[in-house]
């Protein structure tokens, strides 16, 4: 495949860590949230053996913050996922679909509960806060939605537990999975949520200001020496085979949150208010006639830049929306939605990249 | 500076003419709405001055539209810009700042009149569908919001008026600036704007049907070829010099329209109704204390990735936003926001790139 630059300008946001992971040789950029979001250090096999290893230091400042307070906050936050969240704690973090009237999925970001008024929305890839702020308006909601500037580091991989210790102290050990909590590190105090974009384990690091972000960062790696600590991001190979979705690549609003899989985190029965509500309902008694699964291909390479339709007997299966060759199952495994009468995983699938034919089957997800 | 790759998938969407860009030489992409941008062809000087001589065209389909349509179409339109369009005309573009009830400048695209329930808004960069879906459900509105598969290619540069002549036809030249009508070639219908990224002179076509936009395209080429036709991109030297503005660059929803300099499309006089008006009656009544300006500084190079400082005698005069050198100018020309004790120009003005010190001065906007 051909290989573009990126053309840097102030609109594709640098974050406070950029010049300290292009030191460390990051060689390709995504765009996230409108800012730079690392995704590669020159070799991704590399990166995800070392991720499933030992601990890897990511900027994922991209991960933006809508951040809604004010008396009328959890009815806003509320307005916008399906997700029930009237028993919501503070110091929780809640992965929470936002859809739109029609029942199309907008986003899934994680939602801090920081105080009963006081709610952080960490967002996947769209602008969530012009969504809210058109609802607020509408609505003539008491509510200020602003994008505080929090530049989140993810500390990953099995040994994120025993650096974050070692930098933080006991207390660190006891946060359970998405919870998150404050703890103070050379006078700093950093929001940390035990959580990230990989089934690693780990945690993310809300910092709320750059130049503390900037020391932790260093110290982070200074300390990390002895768990052989390297700067990565989130990883296309391991996110794909643990079937952590990405917004944009594995659905977008023409999907609705059944055909995600999101399933545990839609209420269509109780009373909550939300956008959509009579949509998921009339889908909840209809059913959904795509869903996303996973994929295995016989082949040991492939760029997915668009979606890429699957084939059984020259009727169309479903699309490849995601995928990656896989050096631990030796063979592309990608996220694709497939039609209802092809659940069953039995039948064989083949899809054209270059004019070339592949072969594979469907399978459950996570992959692995 | 570094250069970094930029990794494609589907989240960064390709255009129907990704394809051909790419077997034309594309070497750089930006990211605008969520989708493929070219940037550069390897060499923008000479893409500038072939751009002010000849006639090139341009795959802009990131300038995605938000249709809506239905009886409030017009009224949700109007709710979300400060530009009177209660007179607007069927057939006819008007550029118009999307703001929120802060006054902040969220968008400014340009919005085309199709029918009395029919709008587009051809976007910059930022998700204003998502804005119009959250006033639309907050206020019950009657509309239907989508964003149709509408790919544009601009047609750009002096040579553009005779190339489309050639191509479609006499009608073509009748075409005013920012007004757009129907054309149709070999049995494809186009709606084509006089309009586009450059002050070269052209036109946008509208192309609803992928496989006759790529027809086009292909036309574009052939019969363009007596008139020195390139591929090519917004033009980062031209738009600067002509202070074609690009929101998240120029300005972002931390500016008001009034400090963008676009006064003559904002009403605070009439009845029309819209969020933020209350915002600008204050700021039309207390003033603004920095606005956009040119800048002049004297080196041959420079790559704007974030807001950089402007000083005179160590004050802070204002912050850089775009820049890049001009050949014309023999010098950088740029993008600044200033705040208001310095607007009269005469002051010397110094700003710090990699620790080197640079000397310039202010200027009108448009540059040249």
């Amino acid at each position: 495949m051909k290989k573009f630059y990126i053309a840097k300008s102030r609109r594709l946001r640098s974050t406070p860590y950029t010049n300290r992971i292009e030191n460390q040789g990051v060689t390709a950029y995504t765009i996230y949230n409108h800012m730079l979001l690392p995704a590669s250090f020159g070799n991704l096999e590399k990166e995800y053996f070392h991720l499933k290893e030992h601990v890897q230091i990511w900027d994922v400042a991209a991960e933006r913050q809508v951040q809604i307070t004010g008396k009328d906050s959890s009815k806003l936050v509320q307005l916008m996922t399906c997700r029930n969240l009237s028993k919501a704690k503070v110091g929780r973090c809640y992965y929470a679909p936002i859809i739109d009237e029609e029942g199309g999925t907008l986003n899934d970001p994680v939602a801090l509960k920081l105080a009963e008024d006081k709610w952080w929305l960490s967002l996947a890839d769209s602008d969530i806060g012009l969504y809210a702020k058109g609802i607020a308006s509408g609505l003539g909601l008491q509510v200020e939605i602003t994008e505080p500037d929090i530049n989140i580091l993810a500390v990953q991989g099995p040994k994120s537990f025993k650096l974050m210790e070692k930098v933080l102290g006991k207390k660190i050990t006891e946060l359970k999975f998405f919870g998150f909590d404050y703890y103070t590190f050379k006078g700093n105090k950093f929001l940390i949520a035990r959580s990230g974009w990989s089934k690693q384990g780990g945690f993310e690091v809300y910092v709320e200001n750059r130049e503390a972000g900037q020391m932790l960062y260093d110290e982070l790696f200074l300390i990390g020496k002895e768990f052989n600590v390297e700067p990565g991001c989130p990883n296309l190979i391991e996110r794909i085979e643990s079937a952590l979705l990405s917004a944009g690549n594995d659905f977008d609003n023409e999907d609705n949150p059944y055909e995600c899989g999101f399933d545990k985190y839609i209420d269509v029965e109780s009373d909550i208010n939300y956008l959509g509500k009579k949509a998921l309902i009339r889908i909840s008694k209809e059913g959904i006639n795509k869903k996303l699964m996973g994929v295995l291909i016989d082949i040991d390479k492939i760029e997915v830049t668009e979606s890429v339709s699957l084939y059984n007997n020259n009727n169309v299966v479903g699309d490849l929306r995601s995928a990656t060759y896989s050096p631990n199952l030796k063979k592309v495994v990608g996220i694709a939605m497939i039609k209802k009468q092809y659940w069953d995983k039995t039948i064989a699938i083949e899809l054209k990249i270059n004019g070339k034919s592949s072969k594979g089957r469907l399978c459950d997800l996570p992959i692995v």
